[in-house]
């Protein structure tokens, strides 16, 4: 795999996933733009908006990915995929408005085009829809994994919300919150992906753990990206954990580790909304003396390599060695 | 029927409905607590604060009464009630958000104490915990109905709130926003109830019908009584439909019969915020000239009379007695 790794960019170990997943995300894409249809015309509207602007769509690809390892057709695997991508904008619609965000994907967030409002009740009937495909599968054991994921997020998401600006935060209090508000889907989408194809428990177990470091490595390094990552660049949305008072394992490390005037540095900025980039590049100075994103860095590193050793217990497979670089991919965004 | 009602006061109707289901609601309601547990504090504290906030809890028991009218012991129906009643507060919990609302039955909303984040989160993992309950009984029926349900709720309110003060909403637009946002979770509750009894397919519908019915009066009498009622005694929501701008009935066809003056001055009180009671007042007045208030009691009657007709349809029994009388005491709300 490290060798892989170091004759490939970032991109192709995704543009390879979505080459050998083509044919199954084809029809999970013109699935999900049917089933963000309504008469009620905002509902398309909106959902499209958000859908159709140029997310990855990791998660469905996993699905299609993870059943295609162990059946050449697994017609379930497409409606799973669309119910994962669905439950994953529902919670990024309600996200937005939680986090009063301004911006997603590098455009304004939907609820700045149709409201809060909207925002809420589409994520709603996103949700909806989401259950309504898996329900049409019939397959229940599916269906209590992807339902249970949904209330898991969801209890996540309230988790980190009851720790903004929470000084006392403990980096195994930051891991639950990944662990239920993005873990969980992950792991939901490679294991019914699995069940889909027909894999055994064990395999099913296999790729579940897979699911659930990759998306712990996704998160920590998004949470680290947050701040410009390793490199220091700053974009759009770098610094909105800060303003937001968010407590991840870059602030919560270096809360531990600063010294006075560090500390009381970090704690005038933590919820700071108009934090500008002055302010911003201080902490991320800190955060560097302390070696606290690279700390982060680390925990995804660990992620990674479980998700790769959890591969092992698979047969060799091309799908097999490409998931095992997305792994890989998942750390280089943030290098 | 019509005898029955002259004899009895509105309450007495629910609580012969509350004493006849007892046995199976207070199983719901132990199942209500116990699935609004998390290891995340804030998610019980705030769920219970809604939950036990007074609500008739008509729906969960009408799942419960119709299990009732087939068999003794209906196990899935507890866990139906359940989600049933956990659909309704997850919806509450984020139209209180959508609507801005400061009250909620008599107390300040969840969203006025714990903040619109956490009730919109709340309300997500609530969701997810009702989809939770209907998969552990793996009746994929049911489990169609419900998650059926949750998606035209959704797009029920997202209609609705696409015309707010949209002056050239038609009764017929009304009349599918108050289908879709509440008459389809009654609808649902009376349906899976005769599932989990055992009922025959022609029972359930004809349940279904009746709950569906019963839905739409009880929406037209809540939305008569936002003006007041017929009596036009004033409370502290009184009015809130109005400075929303929400298009219910009542306004919809005083828009369509008003002179040219009365027009006006509905016109520039719809959607007013800061409306105070002389300006309700001289509404209320208005609607009264053009009686429609009235009309939309009648609308409301005469969904009472079809519910009551669908139960023409069932063996005599005092349950169905019962659920006749409680589409009366739909009505007696008002008056």
């Amino acid at each position: 795999m490290t060798q892989t790794l170091k004759t490939k960019t970032p991109a192709s170990a995704l543009e390879q996933l979505l080459a050998a997943t083509k044919d199954g995300m084809d029809q999970v894409n013109s699935l999900i733009l049917s089933r963000a249809e309504s008469h009620v015309e905002i509902v398309p509207k909106l959902a499209r908006y958000l859908i159709e602007s140029g997310g990855k769509r990791l998660r469905p690809m996993l699905t299609i990915a993870t059943a295609q390892m162990f059946s050449k057709s697994a017609p379930n695997a497409v409606y799973f995929a669309a119910a994962v991508e669905f439950m994953h904008n529902a919670t990024l619609l309600h996200d937005d408005v939680v986090d009063e965000s301004e911006m997603r994907r590098g455009k304004p967030a939907a609820r700045m085009v149709w409201g809060n409002q909207a925002s809420v009740l589409v994520g709603d009937f996103l949700l909806g829809q989401a259950f309504l495909m898996m329900v049409e599968t019939r397959d229940l054991d599916a269906l209590n994994i992807l339902s249970k994921a949904a209330t898991v997020i969801a209890e996540g998401e309230v988790f980190q919300l009851s720790k903004v600006s929470d000084l006392t935060t403990s980096a195994k209090e930051y891991d639950l919150v990944i662990r239920s508000k993005t873990a969980t889907l992950f792991e939901a989408a490679t294991k019914v992906g699995a069940m889909a194809g027909g894999a055994s428990e064990a395999e099913q177990e296999a790729l579940g753990l897979y699911g659930a470091e990759l998306g712990r490595a996704f998160q920590l390094v998004d949470d680290a990206l947050d701040y410009g990552g390793i490199n220091g660049i700053l974009g759009k949305n770098t610094g909105d954990d800060l303003r937001e008072g968010k407590m991840t394992l870059p602030i919560i490390l270096a809360l531990k580790s600063a010294n006075k005037n560090e500390h009381a540095t970090i704690v005038s900025a933590l919820g700071k909304q108009d934090l500008d980039d002055k302010d911003l590049r201080q902490i991320i100075a800190i955060l560097n003396e302390q070696n606290t994103l690279g700390q982060t860095l680390d925990e995804a590193k660990q992620s990674v390599e479980k998700a790769k050793q959890a591969l092992n217990q698979l047969p060799k497979s091309n799908m097999v060695n490409l998931l095992a670089d997305i792994a890989d991919f998942c750390l280089l965004r943030a290098s």
